[in-house]
């Protein structure tokens, strides 16, 4: 198992974490990454993908990475998350919370304030992830536009708005 | 070539604009289609799968009628747009118009005036229709969440807010 970061502080938090001799990190910035061919069975990333300009080159990296047969699946901001320029929710006549939804087909950078000031997100389509795996090769296996389950809302009341657009998207597809 | 609707009237006009030997026409409910097996290269569907409840029942119909590499596609009434309890047009801060997603993760009716009172779609979310193909035995071939190119509202500039979100999603897959 290969465990990737572009953060040292992360790196070492994982290591210290996680003790495991069958565990590998290495230092690596995923706007150009190299990969060992034909080595993995999986690939995983978690809300990371957002941030990445060079996606295309990145994928083909991970397929190329992958044995025949193997998987990446991956989380990101899902698109309708990431298209307004004004995310955050407004009021229809009933008083039931929406999400403002523009510019969703205009790709590219986002500027958010988040963890800290003017964060860059990239957004993109759904039709982007999926039309560049399947020209990268892969086979779309599951999407998942995720959001909180009526039963999630019961028990974790603060949820209840990200029920009526998703905030992540998961997917998963086969080299 | 054999063209399916539920409608006489309909079905009476393709025959009277097309006048071709090689087309068939037929009388069918989508909702329990029986169509011959392994028996076309496509099937095309234009803007009425949202109308349908029974979509799974459908598209096991459509595969099984398709020969091995057939392709099936698509559009629908995009999800984004069939989501909003209350369809139209708000503004943001900056007086541009935006798109009021809420329910997008509630699928089901959804009941609109559109040509006449109370016109009933189908609400799905994108995952949906994908997932659903893939576990009837469908290869995802493209997705296209449509809108107007800038080209196409310089030359329509009534098409502008549709750029805002996608009125339309299309879909090609393989048997």
């Amino acid at each position: 198992m290969l465990g990737i970061d572009l953060s040292e502080k992360m790196l070492a938090q994982a290591a210290a974490a996680t003790r495991d001799a069958a565990i590998t990190y290495g230092r690596a910035d995923m706007e150009q990454i190299e990969l060992p061919a034909d080595s993995f069975n999986l690939v995983y990333s978690s809300l990371a993908l957002h941030y990445v300009e060079n996606l295309d080159g990145l994928i083909s990296a991970v397929y190329r990475s992958l044995v025949a047969g193997g998987s990446f699946v991956f989380s990101v901001e899902h698109p309708i998350f990431t298209a307004p320029a004004e995310p955050g929710w407004s009021l229809n006549s009933a008083s039931r919370k929406t999400w403002p939804v523009d510019g969703y087909l205009d790709e590219g950078p986002r500027s958010t304030d988040w963890l800290t000031k003017s964060v860059i997100k990239q957004h993109r389509t759904l039709a982007t992830y999926i039309n560049m795996l399947v020209r990268l090769g892969f086979a779309i296996g599951h999407v998942e536009e995720w959001g909180p389950t009526r039963e999630q809302i019961a028990s974790n009341p603060g949820w209840a708005d990200e029920h009526q657009r998703p905030p992540f998207l998961l997917m998963a597809a086969r080299r």
